[in-house]
């Protein structure tokens, strides 16, 4: 009965229309041309390199789609115990109709085939979206985005701010700032009035957030107006670039990453938080598949930010399942933080089951946004969004149907507002 | 029959008599009044703060008691997930005969009513506590409370420590010291003198523990006879009061922490300590809201302390699921070190069932003190330890019956000693 | 359903022969001679000092090996609730022929002269590795084991290199080492011949491996050739001893570290690393009964190792379960990372369970060395990998067929792999 209530769950989630708040699509190019698209997801790559595949097989310049399959085919049979690779199957059988369980040497080209075959016809994007039954998809955008020729309605532009804050001393960064603003960079006033006109152009094509993600040593911090330190920092960044001090760079951080939540908050643009990655620990490693983090890291450091900005809503993931109690209690007490998704290497059954159980027993309701694709092609959404379901079903079925006696009706409500429900509410 | 067993085992473990070894109840005010003292318990004021009512709706002055149920009534929709509110569900159907599964902005006046009927009884806190099966119930007593006018073999006096270790910087503690101890607190032996007398006191008044809540950063040292930095310490104290430096606070709170273990130790109380948290992190919060904590801290910090009294038994809670396996793992090897509740934040079913289920299979059984209310009102003892008891009794039947073929009178047996016996055994 | 599926999975991995990768077993004395050699393994001495035995009570010289027994059946019902405790229980069902389910005060004789009578038969040795289904064992060698006069083909060598890292100061240390080699240890080249001589020695002999256990602080560094740093260390460790600086001990230990790591790509053997102990916590405790742990430590501390060594295979082990997490992400992108067994306080169902799930869905099926025993004696081998078996079958059986849909032989294929496999094919 658990399991026949826990697939009744599950398949009313699974009815949902969703909007996905967080990934990587490229609204010019949502959905995949070959396999190639889909297995060179760094997921995929980074397993198979992990697992013994050089990656100079993987990355050599000029291989064609289905040579760069048939190389990764050499090695996935040994990731086909991961989660990671089961959404590939999954997407493979309802997205291309493939009738198998497995895919692997022996028939991955009848797959790659079938694959092309969907990805060609004209419509390919409007039936991903609707077998994935996705309404929006929040994207990842850099600051200098052009944010033309797209349906904003369909594909939300957020405003990512990653280089601003820990790249500006780039000369290339500084330029694109200069260029797609047209404000100097030479003083902090500068510097602010250039956030704000990011700000204004993201707000006049329909942003619905901006986001970052934070490397475990961060620690916001506010500076006075006029500061003398940050201004020296800025000197120091634009005279030095990328040889400025270490000390330079990390105040023109926190300046600039204050500023933005400043600029959040006046645009009332909720501010994704996603804490705790260290970019580059293995530089050796395939595109994407390089980046890991040091799980000392603690939500205290975000304590002044929180107390700074009470109106401004912080969606907040975090990397590592050691950090999500942390999450949960700076959610329970804070009304400002929320819980955002299951992130990255957070995003397995394991630590999704233990991170979301931490929650929902927790947390207000009304304060969980439940779930993100991170995807960077839309096939991706419906597994990820579906072994997500999964998890709270099964939560919903054992945790509250039958440990503490709610109606299944109750439950689904409490499932619906976590999947979709809360995303509506907080970014409008 | 996995349920079945469960559930047997679970009636079984409900029928015990408990003592509660920590609450904050106040022994000439025990129960509550009308459901404002229920819902003004800090659980339900922070939840709703953080779901989203204004603070000051919450603690306006003067609002009557009725018309604070109302408004919090509002907002505690948005966290009928949560288990603390399963707690006042239950409480409210188990001791005031309410019928319903849910209580809303419908039907709260009708529970609201109910309740005071029942509170206004002239034998609720006797009722309470034999519905709840409650012999005694361990304090949080200040050290300067007079402990005076109440049953202390019902009411368990326990010595808090805090104010003396971490805010002796504070003229009006000092005073108050003074007042209580008729010793001056000029040098590090009148200090030593004080601290005496306080356990003279609180040993004669029947107390059988003292207990401290400790921040992450604290280590504690311990500093020779007669020490010059720690007179030094004391003088800044008490020339400067809270202007002293934070040198000076913290060696006095080394000193003092370290004396009152020696004290614990002579007058054989066992030294509660309850590690992890920072206070007011969000000074904004309500009311007992605003406490969190960094869950970067070790048990390594008290590797000089454990050591240096091996003769006084450490119960100790730990506030982050993170820091449990530490305190499973330095109970296994310390003789002194006792497993103690699951305290706070970590107080919720999936970290209580985790933490649960490291300690009860690597532990003597001997050093498992297995749950405390932590309650502010009796009202709460009876939800809480149910909570407690479900998760306990399915370890039980999952991993012990089922799992290594264990009888379940056995089982039974085991969880008697961790819900019972060993608190009569520890705290004597 | 899914427990008789769990059931077979568990008896049919429970059929496969194993290879132990990593044991503290004595070749010239690899079981036991009477039940104080099982009893005297610490986890039951640290259990019963813990759970209120007097140290001296149980290491007062003399005392008979029946006397010791005696004396820990005073205090070892203490611990029956411990999973460490099953191990005894279990290997004394099985490998004793104990008909009952609990020993304990009454029946204690009965066991100890049963497998007293079993120890003493000619073919002990062989009778307990037939029971327990294991071809070969992994040893833990002393860099001055002689490695004489034992089958090298069932006990496998391996370097255990923690004295050379950390114990160089120590002159005892300095010179078993001079007398292993024939070399002096006066400049860093003589070091380096040293080392090289150990390699090639233990390399002849048919080691596996080479391994070390380290502490949390640890964090490997690579020196220049030549370097006046390191040559002033080994100057102030020759000079002084163990009186030599805190600086230059730390200064060595980089250096050696790292020139083993040299040492073991050279020769082929993969680096265990064991992460995370502090050794003598608790110097009060009994035998091996001493150490801990501070879990602030990460993996990160790391990564300029995992960069310089490419073709180095680091199985890596880690003490506490909140760093499985990031053993599970570093092992994902770094092809040289491999995740090994269940190490100590985290060889407890609890923790192998959660780090179990978390290893297996999302690491390459190839990287993951399922477990070790890390006995002391042969006869702890059985119930340990039986404890892991169980784990193992409950979450193929619960996670890949029922939740993934997998068949049961191609769930017991990875299992294989993980439990055997993998082991033959990263130590060769």
């Amino acid at each position: 009965m658990n399991m026949s209530l826990q697939q009744s769950l599950f398949e009313q989630l699974d009815a949902i229309v969703l909007i996905d708040s967080h990934s990587h699509i490229n609204p010019h190019a949502p959905t995949s041309s070959t396999l190639a698209d889909l297995l060179g997801y760094h997921y995929y790559t980074e397993l198979a390199h992990s697992s013994g595949m050089p990656k100079n097989a993987i990355e050599e310049p000029g291989i064609s789609p289905r040579e760069k399959v048939a190389r990764l085919f050499q090695h996935l049979g040994k990731i086909d115990n991961t989660i990671q690779w089961s959404w590939f199957v999954e997407l493979s059988q309802v997205l291309f109709g493939f009738q198998g369980d497995e895919i692997n040497l022996s028939n991955w080209e009848t797959v790659y085939d079938l694959a092309e075959s969907k990805m060609q016809q004209a419509d390919w994007e409007t039936q991903v979206l609707a077998t994935s039954k996705v309404e929006k998809v929040f994207l990842t955008n850099d600051f200098d985005d052009p944010l033309h020729n797209f349906d904003t309605g369909k594909y939300v532009p957020c405003l990512r701010t990653d280089d601003l804050v820990f790249h500006l001393a780039n000369p290339k960064v500084r330029e694109r700032l200069r260029a797609s603003t047209g404000h100097a960079v030479a003083t902090l006033a500068d510097l602010k009035e250039s956030l704000n006109a990011l700000f204004v152009r993201f707000k006049n094509r329909g942003a619905k957030a901006c986001a970052i993600s934070l490397p475990p040593w961060f620690c916001p911090k506010s500076y006075p107006d006029h500061s003398a330190a940050a201004q020296n920092a800025l000197d120091d960044l634009n005279q030095q670039g990328l040889q400025a001090t270490e000390g330079s760079k990390r105040t023109m951080a926190e300046w600039v990453f204050w500023k933005i939540a400043e600029c959040a908050e006046s645009f009332k643009l909720p501010f994704d938080l996603m804490i705790g990655v260290n970019r580059q620990v293995y530089p050796g490693g395939v595109f994407q598949g390089q980046d890991l983090y040091d799980s000392r890291v603690s939500l205290i450091q975000y304590s002044e930010l929180f107390n700074a900005f009470p109106n401004l809503p912080f969606p907040i993931s975090v990397l590592a399942s050691v950090t999500n109690q942390e999450l949960v209690d700076y959610a329970w007490i804070f009304p400002n933080v929320l819980t955002h998704g299951h992130w990255w290497y957070s995003n397995t059954p394991n630590y999704i089951r233990h991170d979301l159980r931490g929650r929902i027993e927790a947390i207000p309701r009304n304060k969980q946004l439940g779930y993100y694709s991170d995807a960077y092609k839309l096939e991706f959404i419906f597994p990820k969004f579906r072994m997500y379901k999964r998890i709270l079903a099964g939560i919903l079925a054992a945790d509250f149907c039958l440990g503490q006696g709610w109606s299944e009706d109750k439950a689904l409500s409490l499932g619906k507002q976590i999947l979709r429900g809360n995303v509506e509410q907080v970014f409008g």
